[in-house]
């Protein structure tokens, strides 16, 4: 009898889920004798028991278009007990064989701890975060669909600032890594690039390379920075007068949202360069993938299927290198991938034109 | 002898400028044996006598470039009396017969009021503004490529919005008038539409038909409102208590930039739906025009070419219809082209649908 | 009782078509109380009562899609005596009052052509054509869509040949009038145009400038022709060799789909020039329609509830400057508009520069 | 003292050649203390001495850039003796040190055949294949851009092909290796794919499986098919027929440009099903890259300025899983990458459905 697998897609919406799922229902469909069930709303679903049937047909036409069809929520199972309990007792009541969870650190690691807790509750992962900063693969999908849109809107951005001498601070996502910062802005041609990594120093960072740029002549800069970049509080010259002023937390962060228009403010301040900022926000999740995603989607669904096939259990799909397979999962599955020295490097390298 | 013919750019820059330079120069050259210099940063190139060359080689590769390769600024050369003098000087320095100003209301203003001061600063007029509120023309080049950037950015958030059951609050340009609010909403199939010519009830013109949407089933709703819509305070039946709150100035209207923010705050409280707001700003008007724009900027640039030619002054190029021609400029320039009664049909009957 | 209206859409499909079916069906329901049944394949879904609802639900997402829910086909009805009858009364049989006939110049003049045989077959004709060419309007929607795809790829080929030092041909739609090849060639930077209005010289409108260009030192060059353009076998001094070369028909035509290969022949065999070709075919006329599109097919729409509402017949929709209306259908709906010499005289200017 | 280096591109451009000059001159400059000239037309300048200055200045604004600015040329300096001898002693006579050579498989294997021939020739390669058949590295540059463009593309005929019930036939480049027929293929949605690797018959593999999508209802369907893509002339049954009435080389090729066309005439004659065809040709290779592309292009970049100032010679810069660095450059440059089967699985499967 054919095994029966539940699909579900939990955290923040991102480009390439659809294909997954249509993936993973061609590939269980045709190659392995599955069969499907879609549940909504992420862990949510599973805990109401809201589900919808996931044929070949249901799947067909959906690998372009963005966001889920699953829908998404943030509900996490594994917070109290009682949920733990439901989430187990819906996967028997809906009669699965197997659980396919595509979602972040939060949703592997609440299957991870399901599966670990009982192993009739078979699981596969997908990993997905729009920030690629999972550890348990080299790229997640998403992220290139969000570099692509930062870098497109970064080339606009570069005539308006050309045409008025500005400079232009653009904050894009990137709570706790810069990846998206880091490849939007090299790519975008940015002269500055400030990530959660590196803590930056307002003066010798920001300002005073800019102040050298507009001094040379140079008839405007864009600015790129994560929106969970922080100051370097013990490094920074100014740190304690600009402490006062804005709103840090404990580590230095700016509030969320904020960044951008604290470093255009500063900068037209410290520099006397005319300054504006923008604030990507959600433009950066949403829309049809571009072809990268699409088949980096694709593969890890037909990957999942297989595993599932295998009769593996306790594992997410990684791409490394060229190849797409299956890993264990265990609690690392938290660690957060940051920005290695390497590709710093990078933004360091194309800044240092301006100093 | 050939006629010399100085150009500049003035006001907030727009895609399509550099294909009215390109055209006003190729028809000028190759048609009128007119020659030609550019004008830097607006008025103040003509006060400080800041020029470049402007040959058929000069502008030969700029059509798709957004920007101006003219570079702009807000200088503005009636002002000051003394101002007034050294344009006046300026022209006669540069050895010029003609300008041709492309600009907004602020730029074509100055250059009918210097035209009228003294007959022999001849003026020909481009009409310039990105919100397409001038009322000399029927439609402005720059317009159409803010709409298609806001159009396809509010397409990439249905996915998102509908992913995640969310109400998706959208801030475009449009201080004194909503077209790019109407034009990008309506095309970008939003829920809700506000401009400033409507002002608005927040309660019955926004939370209650949400509410409704939410109530009969909607997953999600795609709310667009131009950063220049104020509240009704006679009508808004919470006005006392929502003035108290934000900050409004006396006609109603939100602080510039803000009101996105306030009314997905306001949605959440209200209505109990999770809401997130978003802020095109500058990417609206950056970048390389859209076909529509580079073919109506190239008529008015031949067209200003021609006004030339034939010796034509205190003029401005309008299209009207499918016709592009010169009209006499008058005090009527400043006048606002709001959006009329039978273009707010359209958004009140998408919007109707949810009430 | 509501007044029952069918919608259909006939010949090529094109951007847009999904709007005008979604913002008639919201005004007709929303705000004139109508009833709407969508009508497929065109003309054979009338012959063949092949029909399918057209509720507000049904309509609600369509607007950004290309093509048409209700699919097209080129059946006409008017062609022999029987399939008149079939259409006559189907349009009973249905229980319709009114018919939407959103097409070209056969389905309007079919639906114009049944009215007038039938009073009781009471039609509203909605224009359509991607080439730009119906004389009852001053623009069709999805033209705007189409130049813009055109214009994107001449952008693109214009790094490719100057890498390689090449002439690039390209092959646009336009079999009768030219204005894809005029606004995609001239927004595009093409160095020369081709339209079927003007029947060209190979030597001298085309090869002659060309090796022009090349004697002066230009990199590459990019030649824009609409599939429709003809040899002007009079002018022509080479055109007794070229007519015996390649397959013209009485009227200077080359057959369809190939003149871009021929002149690119032509151009490396005669000038001497490394020339590639390329045929953008149905790329032009797929996707989601542009802001503009969206924005005048959404007008046409709702202009067409509003005619059946007012109990209109025998009209078709118009957009004459900047208002869109009914105006009387006539035989003339036949006629194409060409290209005028005030729009031709762009492209001899963008041209001239190469002589 | 500064090493200098000489820059060149050579065969067919690629978007990302610019990128990879631009970051090899700023990390050369900027890191290294190196001095770089540019070779104009790849091989061809060398020969011929043609060179432009290439400061930090000259390529701080080429990243977006498709093409390249040295421009290229398919010059092969390994052909004739006196070749290798004239590009030997340029290299001296420009006083070079070291040349950074950016190509495909001819221009990499003629700067290895000259640095095997005279060790003084000191030489680092770059790869460069829009095609991606490279063997030596994981993925070359300009693919990525490729597939976006060929993929957005087949979204777009998507909804033609729906709207009239059509097959549509979609000829893309790859003569030897499939994989943007491959990735534009599965990302595209297309029902079947051909690629150069897989011999089809023209029954089983492409006639037979659409009859059954159109006796089960389909509406459409979208068939991708590399440009070299050949005839299974032992498998296929109707083989015989089909050699006679095309021009099919020895091994089964049908000519180049024609096969998109053939196939759509096969399938109108045996499904007795509209089909139209499009050949996608250069518009696969021109304009601006992809994040994809900038960022790796820019790391090849780097890696060669950092491979000079290593003082390594004869070899070339290649991605390996996440990691860019030098290897050495053997004869076997010259092997083609092909398609392997886990990767021509995705087609199968994905087609698969369609049996």
């Amino acid at each position: 009898m054919a095994k029966k697998v539940g699909i579900l897609t939990g955290g923040g919406d991102c480009p390439g889920l659809n294909a997954v799922i249509r993936a993973a229902v061609y590939s269980g469909v045709i190659e392995h004798d599955l069969e499907f069930v879609g549940i909504k709303y992420g862990w949510r679903g599973l805990l109401e028991r809201n589900t919808v049937p996931l044929t070949l047909e249901d799947v067909r036409k959906i690998l372009p278009e963005g966001g889920t069809i699953l829908r998404t929520s943030r509900t996490n199972p594994i917070k109290k007990a009682e949920d733990i309990d439901r989430a187990l007792s819906g996967f028997k009541e809906l009669g699965l064989d197997y659980l396919i969870a595509i979602g972040g650190e939060d949703t592997l690691g609440a299957a991870y701890r399901l599966w670990r807790g009982d192993k009739n509750f078979k699981v596969v992962g997908v990993p997905k975060t729009i920030d690629n900063d999972l550890s348990g693969t080299d790229v997640t999908f998403g992220f290139d669909t969000a570099i692509n849109i930062a870098m497109k809107g970064i080339d606009r951005l570069h005539t308006t600032a050309r045409s008025h001498n500005r400079v232009m601070v653009v904050e894009l996502m990137g709570r706790h890594a810069g990846w998206i910062a880091l490849e939007a802005g090299l790519t975008g041609s940015a002269d500055i690039i400030l990530l959660p990594e590196v803590p930056f120093d307002i003066e010798n960072d920001l300002c005073g390379p800019l102040r050298k740029m507009k001094e040379r002549g140079r008839e405007y800069a864009i600015v790129v920075v994560s929106e969970g970049a922080k100051l370097d509080v013990e490094r920074d010259s100014d740190g304690s007068y600009f402490l006062q002023e804005i709103d840090l937390d404990e580590f230095g962060h700016v509030r969320l949202g904020g960044i951008g228009k604290i470093l255009a403010d500063e900068i037209e301040d410290r520099v006397d360069w005319e300054t504006r900022h923008v604030v990507f926000g959600h433009l950066q999740r949403g829309g049809s993938p571009t072809a990268f995603d699409r088949f980096l989607s694709t593969r890890y669904g037909v990957a999942a299927a297989d595993a599932v096939a295998e009769g593996l259990s306790g594992v997410m799909i990684s791409l490394r290198g060229t190849e797409v397979k299956p890993i264990e999962m265990t609690d690392e599955i938290k660690e957060i991938k940051t920005v290695p020295e390497n590709f710093r490097r990078y933004a360091r390298l194309f800044t240092a034109r301006n100093e």
